[in-house]
């Protein structure tokens, strides 16, 4: 069968239901300031069933945040709503929080988690470096960094990170990364927020590449936004879709071998994205490090936020 | 039926060959250098039946010239190629020539004309400044604007290029343009060139948007470089193929409508690139200004030319 | 005598005043919302007394506006006051304006043209398109181009203008340009706005790369911010402190040598700049399109206007 | 006395000859394919009367190796040379090769650092999933991170570079820096190579931002580029040229108020750069990479190391 490749827990959650599968997977729908919120749980005993990490998931349906397509605010509202779920998911005592952000810079589709890295208000040095200034400014304590990808260092992410954590001690980390999807209409319209943790790159989770309470000690929040849907997995829907609708379901392997021959066949992996991915690109970026800023700095306002992170270098 | 987006002769013609369309475009094939060249040409009184305007088309197929895919050298010999494919649809008389990139720097896959336009050696104004210098240098007579798109203008380019035309008053427009092919085999691995001008944008062609000799008073040669496959097109070859394969053609229009359904639905486009379309972008520009200065100044060597270009800004 | 660089009308009125020059300036100084505006006029018959062209020059000085230096707020004030400014230089009837942001953006000192032209919102095309959608949404007529400089295209950017206006058909020029200032104190901190239009690069005014209602036949509003100090300039004045406080103004021939000799040998300019000079430039376009942006969508709020460009592209 | 700002050995040393001070730094001078190296020994019990930490400091005076400035192949010999000087400071045993590129990519003088690491070929990572490729390919192991600085981490980059030393345990480390020199006659023209490693930043050492074998338990080999000139230690170097030539050393002190209020009035830095600080930044990170990647995958050509690069990231 087609490994759909979909990094959001919500889609994973329609394929089961769609083949009548009972992942156990326990559901709760509400909506904050006008953005559907889906919580998704998935209890130790039930990761098997589940075919997810144990954890809680929350997935925000924030719409075209990023453009002109949504109403004056939109974005303000977004990030309000995503500092206030990710506020949730962190733990109550208030340490140093590190944010790491996964993926390549270099390439856009994959840019979120840096480019959020180096939006965030980093606040460690000005304690280390003068705790009064500190105390009086209301910060809170953020350190942030872009440990790049395999390709680029020679070394797993997670090793820098692991070696991050063993310097910088935080009371946890939060992860930021770009997802794919199944569905072009999640593409930076989607937040995920999980406590689970991440894989890096492949969703095969290894104690290479996991970036996890287990493999770092601390717990780990990630953040994520859909940028990318496989071909792939878009050509096998469509095709499913046809087969379905003509009660055809045996046709499905069939379809299969002509999706991986002209996907495939090429030897490398193949992205849909919309015209502007740049766009949403900065756009995903700007708001989870928004969110993040927000969440962690809840003394400041944004506009303080904003004329702090304006004199960054 | 469903109009299958491509910039290629090439790939029209194999819609034509398909459909068993006798569309009297003559074509010669042959190899340089390892690079298989396909030259097709539309007779004045042919372009009806070719649905393409009359003139020359040629197409370079150079495998993955740009990555270390290829060869050591693949990318030099790739230039070489290109550079004398150029040289023989540039007019005899040697004047100036305006090299014009076409597309949004902004947006990876639409960066190559702009860029390429970043890249090529100017040096139109050496003539004005010292005419003396210019000629002992050997250097051809160049110049390069990148108009931009009419979002971030507010005019059409095909207009700013025409008043572009009137002042430096070329020989002949060489417009650099970002392509859109049928087959993610092609992308940033093929190159089309043609002596009929090219239309930025829509494939429609009008008056406003026209670069041809007719709209701008000189000829124009086009190079172009499919850096993207339109999703539609991509997923309707698929459902295409599978009919073909069950004798089902009579489900074409069933299919189309859920292609239509599922790509377009949120009203946007959508492409489908390699998960690298940024080194795509930036290679696919660097062979086309390569090629372009090797083809002008073709009394320096690529390593004078390299020289020259590195004091540039 | 040592020829100090400086685009400031203020300026050269400071060197005069010193020099004890009666150069018949006109001066009117008053303060808009915490900013401090001079007005200088230059008459007619006084030019040549004035050492600058006759016309009003609009100085205002807003303190570190782009930085956490300032108050919060302090950006929105800048934005505004500029605005106000500009547009009671502006031609009372209200055809398209055409938006020119001069320079080399691939130099960081040199880019604020260009990134301030990309920051505008153009509606030009969308009154082509769609008048009635132009009219409802209470648009000004905006257009913008970045022409590039002399080296990159090989062609005199003056050119590349007086072409594009000949088809844009504007009715005023809003021409937009880094400059070199004589104080450190001002670079990013203030910007000239002038009705006398600006020549490019050198200060020397010549019918090849003037941009004057005269060489263009529109009205040419200049907006200039300082984001680099000449080597030369800053060394020189702090001699000529120097020699002053000792009474030994005869030794300033002597000084002026050696600072020939320590700044020009090496034969390239030298400016000065502050450490972030990136993040002064990237302020000061983004001031400057704001700034624009309010004047000429006047029926617009700041919100609205964000919107609308955050789809641009 | 006023602090002059230099981290090149070689100025170091001409200050202690100008003042007649006896530094016991022994000097070797010798010409390397057409490149002036000059090779400075400070000696253990020599640090107090040097100024400077024991150890090597090689100066490679290459001339405008990045521009048309040079010969045909200036960058090709110095790339040459400077990897033939790198590899004589490296151990003898060849293990993993640690390059960190120190500094703000986002600021353009302090962005060498960071964009070397990108350039190098990472290989490390290709010898632990195929250890037979690695093998075969011929290649030396090498890992590269840019740790970036304080204020966008809120970590003292020396401690990330340790605790990535503590995973990837190389067996030394090559740390790149852009560095402040006195002379603009030297900026990006000058390497200076040193096995004594480095401070990033403040020219003060500490336990907290070294980068030496003791605060890293492996040897530390320092590349460095000037490419900026402190303007405080510019203008003082003039007014001194000044004051000596007319026997008024007595002034300096009033000199040194002078330059003081002018330039730190403001309280900022202010540095020298020549207008094309942006080419000068990408020629010289570029020149770095193309060295270390020659010196340590000294089996490749430069062709092969080229392609692999094409495909990176």
């Amino acid at each position: 069968m087609y490994q759909k490749k979909t990094d959001l827990a919500l889609e994973t959650r329609e394929l089961h239901a769609k083949k009548g599968v009972r992942d156990g997977i326990r559901t709760e729908e509400r909506t904050e300031n006008g953005v559907k919120v889906t919580v998704l749980r998935v209890d130790p005993d039930g990761e098997e069933k589940a075919g997810k990490p144990a954890g809680t998931y929350v997935t925000l349906e924030l719409g075209r945040f990023w453009g002109a397509g949504g109403t004056p605010g939109a974005f303000a509202d977004a990030a309000g709503v995503l500092a206030k779920e990710l506020r949730a998911l962190l733990p109550a005592e208030r340490g140093c929080v590190l944010v790491v952000g996964l993926g390549n810079e270099r390439i856009t589709a994959d840019s979120v988690g840096p480019r959020a890295a180096r939006g965030v208000l980093v606040t460690r040095h000005i304690r280390v470096l003068d705790e009064r200034l500190f105390e009086s400014a209301g910060f809170g304590e953020l350190a942030a960094i872009a440990p790049g990808v395999l390709g680029q260092t020679g070394v797993e992410s997670a090793e820098l990170v692991r070696s991050a954590v063993g310097s910088v001690k935080p009371c946890c980390v939060v992860a930021v990364d770009a997802l794919a999807s199944r569905r072009l209409s999640r593409l930076a319209t989607t937040v995920q927020l999980s406590d689970t943790g991440i894989c890096p790159g492949s969703g095969v989770s290894n104690a290479r590449t996991a970036l996890t309470r287990e493999s770092l000690g601390v717990p780990v929040v990630s953040v994520g936004v859909p940028t990318v849907v496989d071909a792939g997995t878009l050509a096998y829907d469509l095709l499913e879709e046809v087969a379905e609708r003509e009660g055809r379901e045996n046709d499905l392997p069939l379809y299969e071998t002509v999706v991986e021959r002209l996907l495939h066949g090429i030897g490398q992996d193949f992205f849909v994205t919309p015209r502007d991915s740049d766009a949403i690109a900065a756009g995903a970026a700007k708001l989870i490090s928004t969110g993040i800023n927000l969440a962690l700095h809840d003394k400041l306002t944004p506009e303080e936020i904003a004329d702090y992170l304006s004199t960054g270098s």
